[in-house]
């Protein structure tokens, strides 16, 4: 195995500091909601996805792109969010297979209250750190490593 | 709620490609130790820190503090690595209160062998795709984040 297998000292550096935050955010954003509102960040993104649908309705395919998830694991978030009253599943009127999923009142309700925390504690740890130019070079950065982490664009992050 | 809490649309973008590198990351990481070493992210970053250490000795909350873990997160992985024979704790000599993990001959013998792959897959998804500009922005802009992230600078990322 050549040497130029192994990263600089730059991209080393770089790369500790990354995986630093990639280990610490989920923790502390799953903190937040759990501590505030019993949700995950996972679920909370479910549901924050779906407020912003047309009608507050996505096919479970359309939603699983939306949170960058597989659809497996998709079903059994929304399982857990129906049961709490959150989320509807219903089949899609023109096309039988596929199946909806329906944002409801109640579920509306739990992200118009938990939105405000969830929206401080992301300026706290990631945007109000960083300059109008940090935002610009995040923005370009994650966008290259989206093209090989998602490379049939499955998630609507790069679009 | 004033409307200045919301992110503006330049901030929403960037939030949302890196919230999606994020949450795919690891999943990459771990898939490809997983399945070439039968090791998890964190098991993997765990033994190669020891295996960097003088001596490949670490105490426990020296390890905690260079793998961003609490110390009993770190403990119950430990306790793992201990039965497969890839490290040893024991007391340490200086303080009988301090335990050390020492990264046996089989635990240096698994990091040589897991090195080269789990370098080509950082490489291939977080380091080839950017330029060194991209680097030199992506080490400013994490180092940001962990100030907020990591307050009591508990972790070794931001050193």
């Amino acid at each position: 195995m050549s040497e130029d297998v192994w990263l600089s000292d730059d991209q080393q550096r770089a790369w500790v500091k990354f995986i630093a935050v990639v280990e610490l955010l989920p923790g502390v954003l799953d903190s937040q909601l759990q501590h505030d509102a019993d949700l995950t960040h996972f679920e909370y993104f479910t549901l924050a996805r779906l407020s912003e649908a047309p009608l507050r309705v996505f096919r479970m395919t359309e939603l699983a792109s939306a949170t960058n998830a597989s659809l497996p694991r998709l079903s059994h978030v929304v399982s857990r969010l129906e049961k709490r009253g959150y989320i509807e599943r219903k089949s899609c009127a023109d096309d039988r297979r596929a199946t909806n999923a329906h944002l409801t009142d109640a579920g509306w309700e739990k992200v118009v209250a938990t939105a405000p925390g969830h929206v401080g504690t992301v300026r706290e740890n990631v945007i109000d750190p960083l300059t109008a130019a940090d935002i610009a070079d995040l923005d370009r950065i994650m966008g290259k490593m989206l093209v090989t982490l998602d490379p049939e664009n499955r998630f609507r992050a790069q679009r």
